[in-house]
């Protein structure tokens, strides 16, 4: 199957060298205006200017004037999990804080027993409504941690289940270490002996990368450390979610293991960027959390691309913290909280995504031999993503070439 | 035509008293579980539990579980514009101010510079783009200002165009004076006689309420004082936009007019607000364009409710403050950035809107002898239309009975 897409206002090719993308090249976006795009069998063969499409044996697919760009490749997410968090939302806008309503059984621990109550089916179920949001919002891959299982047993069914988010692309990542159970209680270092031992060598089996919660009232760095070792032994590339609520050295960490991210950085100094940069460790920002728990202090994004990093923007998307699946909203934070440009953004959420996830020589940006997956949204200008806000721009929706979602006709 | 609804998870009727709802109030939404609702010819007749439904003769419409509540009322917006601000919106990012890029030309008066050279048929067709926008959000009825025309005119053409935005229910207010226009710059007192006796007296057969931008360095007090007493005599309801940018008197002024509304007041003091409360002038609050300017000074929503005032929230879409035509993305906004329970913010968005626009007898809530203009959301819970963000929630809408979106089916 051969198609060639013309009539795009603006085709952000986000072509450009095969890494990561620093300081200035974030705002190259690599636009041809009225730009054409050929594919056969989910895979792109050219990308260039309208007037030298070779349209031979395609079937022809008019954007109508809009932006076609990459997917967005959304590196942080936690979408496997049962109920939702709507009450405490609603204790926290009564006065509560996460960490009051956290000390008091809620939070991660309370989503963690309404998880292992759930069974595959019902966790799948409440799974392909979110995909569906993202699909909507222009997402054509998601990293998926677990962590809201917390025993062997638990965490492989998360697993499991990330497998089955079809149609979207999944990076499956183990998080064990999210948080330590109600039964280990007390007994923090016995958990990662479970996690390490028990958990982990069953869990690389299936997930590409792992993570741990590193705060210091959480897991310290001491504890990070233990698992993110062993997880790196086991083959697996790590992730950390680092320095969000306090400053506990997890950029540093990061930077020492060499990690392929560290996440969240709200409490992240100059010192911890720099150590960043030197390990080649991309930081992957979370406007959203920092937005829905109602706090003003985002992460340093302009100090950030100052130092040369190459800066990854995510939803962080859970039930707590971070409750939407949206990119655009994302670029929005981005851009009016974090001055980062719509550019920068896009950037930030395509190819640098993809190859925070080992993934930047397959998707992230639309190129000869890549993966076909890309997203008409409903605009003429690409800076639109990040200015209207709450609404879901995309108009329809590629992955491998084939159209997973469309706004104008029933799903 | 005679329709009953059923399978209402929840059915939000925000029945109760006729007058604008104030303190603990706001957090009644009158919800009745396994609700229905039985319609004839556009308005509602009976309201109840499913189990009392007479479905005699009725179209049978199933909810499916869903929340069913009244559409959204959006009090303050600005939705007649030509061309969009997304170039000034990068500029923004790159850490120029709204201020500075106001100064130089930019703002309103480049809107206005646009608007002026399109004609009515050009602004209808950009305003049915966001006439979509806003169904697929909830909303079935708004208040549209004009504004961006500031000769006689343009604004009687922003005027006349509010008129085709069906099937949007549309309240329309004149906004003559919303900046100096630059062919009467530094003759600003030219200027509001020219608002004052050649476009009110026209406005004024269009328009059903009247609303200056009172701001030290725009229209200080004395000049809002002259162009809404000059519209309370032609008969017109009077709105503020007030201490939004700087406390500048706004909030009293409004008291000592009667005003219907007050909008803004991010820098309204406690005297102001119980200048407000003394004169039943009801707040609206617009976090969208606090968010959206990258501030971090949100109205006083919580001495405001303390206060007891009716207080009112919107979108304040328009293409430089505010480019969000969601209502869900406020109800978020009002959670999570000035501590207003989902329930509050419900209320500040239906029966309080609509009471601010004289329509409380007619629309705001699900009772019967109302217009059936009402949505069925995307959830079983009302408390995640405020606790996700960045998703388009609602289902269908119906407006006067009539369904006038479905995300199921194609447009």
């Amino acid at each position: 199957m051969t198609r060639v897409i013309l009539g795009c206002s603006e085709l952000l090719t986000l072509a450009g060298p095969m890494r990561p993308r620093a300081g200035e090249e974030l705002r190259e976006l690599a636009i041809i205006r009225d730009g054409a795009m050929r594919i056969h069998d989910g895979v792109i063969e050219w990308v260039g200017a309208r007037r030298d499409a070779d349209t031979s044996g395609a079937e022809i697919l008019d954007a109508g004037g809009r932006v076609v760009m990459p997917g967005f490749v959304d590196a942080h997410t936690h979408p496997v999990f049962a109920g939702n968090r709507a009450d405490e939302f609603e204790m926290r806008a009564e006065g509560a804080t996460y960490q009051e309503i956290a000390a008091a059984g809620g939070g991660i621990r309370s989503t963690v027993r309404k998880t292992r109550a759930a069974g595959e089916y019902e966790l799948r179920a409440a799974a392909s409504r979110y995909v569906e949001w993202f699909l909507r919002n222009g997402t054509t891959t998601i990293e998926a941690k677990s962590g809201y299982g917390l025993s062997l047993q638990d965490e492989l069914k998360l697993l499991s289940v990330t497998q089955t988010l079809t149609p979207l692309r999944v990076v499956p990542t183990f998080l064990g270490a999210h948080e330590v159970p109600d039964e280990y209680r007390g007994r923090r270092g016995e958990y990662l002996d479970l996690v390490i031992h028990e958990m982990l060598p069953r869990a690389a089996e299936i997930a590409r990368f792992c993570d741990v919660f590193c705060e210091p009232r959480v897991f310290p760095v001491e504890d990070a450390r233990r698992v993110l070792q062993a997880a790196r032994a086991r083959g697996l590339g790590l992730r950390m979610h680092a320095d969000q609520l306090e400053s506990g050295g997890g950029a540093h960490l990061a930077a020492e293991l060499g990690a392929a991210t560290a996440d969240h950085l709200e409490h992240t100094d100059a010192s911890g960027i720099a150590a960043l940069e030197r390990a080649g460790v991309q930081p992957v920002l979370l406007p959203g959390a920092v937005y829905a728990l109602g706090s003003r202090r985002y992460p340093d994004a302009r100090a950030m691309i100052a130092a040369r990093l190459a800066v990854v923007i995510a939803t962080d998307f859970n039930p707590g913290s971070s409750p939407t699946p949206s990119m655009p909203m994302i670029l929005s934070l981005a851009a009016t909280q974090m001055k980062m440009t719509p550019a920068e953004a896009i950037t930030a959420s395509t190819i640098n995504a993809a190859f925070s996830l080992g993934l930047g020589r397959e998707i992230g940006s639309l190129e000869p031999g890549k993966r076909a997956d890309f997203v008409i949204h409903d605009c003429a200008d690409h800076r639109e993503l990040a200015y209207f806000f709450g609404i879901e721009p995309a108009y329809e929706v590629y992955i491998a070439g084939e159209r997973v979602y469309s706004k104008h006709s029933a799903a």
